[in-house]
């Protein structure tokens, strides 16, 4: 991509009402334009980072027989008086409501437990179409009070929420037991598996426990009891007697400090809760009905965009991990040269994502300070000075040394 | 994929609300489930078609220099109200409304003009920014009085708009007759190119005339006036005297005739409408602040997928087109046979996409019907019979003719 082209640009002030780090810095560098508190619209730069986290998440769901699919926003009432979920109340009027022009009320959903369950019901019958697992990468809606985080908490944002329909107790735990496994890969994959906790908290009404994904982070709104050696995690709202005694956890052996945290993901035991308030069963193997056992997997796309922006970061800027950065290479010509067209052409064509800084108005200093606020990893400077020694500069967005490659084995050298 | 674990599953019934044809198969078939007239879930095979027809659109936008975002659904009013589009009974109350918490209302955006000229007025300056060519695939939300032509009219769907930001109404024309070769070609891509005809309609607030395309296709809403020869259609609608002379056209010698159509795209000279009202202008040459020109171009992505599917189908089911079908070849093992997971494993490692019908427990025949209703381009079967030559049979789904063809030269056909 050819930076003349890119119609976002970096700004060095975000909005004023924009008072979280993240957003600021997204904001800054091109990525998101904020539209409201909690609502952002995803411009270029951002909507690539958004898509290979999603890709990431995607390719282990689907390794564990996980089914993309895509509900709906819109949503009707009956299905969600089944659960008492309709209420207007419910934690504190998430629902954003509408209506039809016939009057028909209607709701924009917070989450699809319902809907999904409703589906089902079409589709199961016998247990032999058990167990399925269920996902999307979808627009929840969320009228929450305040959402002063930033991308950490969204009134509209896209989230990956998987739901697991198993026979019984039994099947459903042997998967939330490996999805833990796959939240942990794909953490890992994402670049923050080694601050993101497993983290015992209140179960709600399924379950005396549940377990939270926690990235430890300055900017979260919860607080982490932990012990990193250990890696043991309790969200200190939960932490007290009784969960030390259900866990066998004695508070001697561990040294537990508070930190501030940032909820990834969440991993739910929803019981038989659903199916049968909704009425999805299937006949067991003797013919008898029985309920289905359920459970849900729940990940913020732009939440983990936000974390991740948040813990890699400096003063000048972002410093995305590999993984999921909007192109691995910045590379930057000083003046117009043609050489330097020439190296973005032939990294392209051997398959290397470039963001080429080809802006012929631009001095070198704010070249420099906009590849670092927009954080790809690798910078490259192709200069009459560095065409002498026919090389081009290589510098990591992370570290400050800088170095000369030769062009014949600059392809080589980024592909390693 | 498994059919066996594939959770959708074929139905001999569509629901008895759902009158129109492409709702019925999609149904039927297992590709979407319907939430209300006019909202639809993608199942997993659903979901196939529609990125698929996304990525087609995506890779010949790209080529024109297209820049893919992603906005918002939720809207202000502040930005609408510029250009009077916030009013309640736009469009016979086209707007879902609904509000915050604390009683700011809110709109569900059911295009986004207004959104992307506002976001550009923070990116624009000067006349070097332009052209500008920024597209989404983005959930409209429209409150259709009525929707019971399936998925050919949605409250809730999946739309790709792509916006120009032009210098003046040269750069914008260029663009936009360029554009029009643009739909061609996505339009020959999804298959549907031989009925797909830019239409003549009228150009609403901005200009005299703007173009639509239009597919012939019974279930359309529309009546196309055509001389499909000489690929000359104009919208009934707009069909009079002054047409004829605006774009010299002698009815004579023109064999028209009447047909039903279905818009599948519509591309709008926007001009300096929007630019004015939000304030989105550039210094010129001179430094002189002008206005920037637009134009916009839309495509429903459920509303093709529902042509496909109207234009695409027999009594028996659908029949995809190859460059959007869920997958290419429908792999059906007659009884349980380990020769049949055999060639799975191997089409599935050559790349070919393949739907595999493993189920131990369904007859011949059924395997057949649900075959023929979901619609792949192929389908092999492999049974004793078949293994007895080393062969599998195969029969392409708009062919009632079969044969047999070897195993090892099976890859090396599919892919001719």
């Amino acid at each position: 991509m050819k930076q003349s082209r890119l119609f976002s640009k970096t700004r060095k002030e975000a909005p004023k009402d924009e008072v979280s780090k993240n957003a600021q810095l997204l904001i800054r560098a091109g990525f998101v334009h904020k539209e409201m508190a909690g609502v952002y619209t995803f411009l270029p730069l951002g909507l690539r980072v958004l898509e290979k986290i999603k890709q990431i998440i995607r390719e282990e769901l689907n390794k564990v027989g996980g089914q993309e699919m895509k509900m709906t926003a819109l949503q009707t009432k009956d299905v969600w008086e089944k659960t008492d979920r309709w209420r207007e109340d419910l934690d504190d009027g998430i629902w954003f409501r509408t209506h039809l022009n016939n009057e028909t009320e209607l709701g924009l959903a917070f989450t699809h437990e319902e809907a999904l369950t409703n589906i089902m019901a079409n589709f199961v019958s016998s247990y032999k179409d058990l167990p399925i697992y269920a996902y999307q990468f979808q627009t929840k809606f969320r009228n929450e009070l305040r959402a002063k985080s930033g991308l950490l908490r969204g009134r509209e944002f896209l989230m990956k929420d998987l739901y697991d329909f198993s026979l019984d107790e039994k099947q459903h735990k042997e998967f939330y037991e490996r999805m833990k496994d796959v939240y942990k890969k794909i953490f890992n994959r994402l670049g923050i598996g080694d601050r993101t906790f497993l983290t015992i908290s209140n179960g709600g009404t399924f379950s005396k426990y549940s377990f939270e994904f926690q990235t430890v982070c300055d900017a979260g709104e919860d607080i982490l009891v932990l012990d990193e050696e250990k890696g043991v995690a309790i969200n200190k709202d939960d932490f007290n007697d009784e969960v030390c005694k259900d866990f066998n956890i004695k508070k001697e052996d561990y040294n537990f400090v508070e930190k501030k945290s940032a909820e990834v993901g969440d991993i739910y035991n929803l019981g038989e809760k659903y199916a049968k308030a909704i009425g999805l069963t299937y006949k067991d193997k003797d013919g008898k009905d029985k309920p289905v056992f359920m459970g849900s997997y729940g990940m913020g796309v732009p939440r983990i965009m936000a974390v991740i922006t948040e813990l890699f970061s400096d003063e000048n800027g972002i410093i995305w991990p590999e993984a999921v950065a909007p192109y691995k290479v910045h590379l930057i010509s000083i003046n117009k040269n043609e050489e330097a067209e020439k190296i973005y052409r032939e990294l392209e064509q051997s398959g290397i994502e470039v963001l080429f800084d080809d802006r012929e108005d631009v001095a070198p200093g704010e070249k420099f300070a906009d590849a670092d606020l927009i954080g790809c990893p690798y910078r490259l400077v192709v200069s009459a000075k560095t065409l002498k020694e026919d090389s081009v500069e290589i510098k990591r967005r992370d570290s400050d040394k800088t170095k000369l490659i030769e062009i014949g084995k600059l392809i080589k050298n980024l592909n390693n």
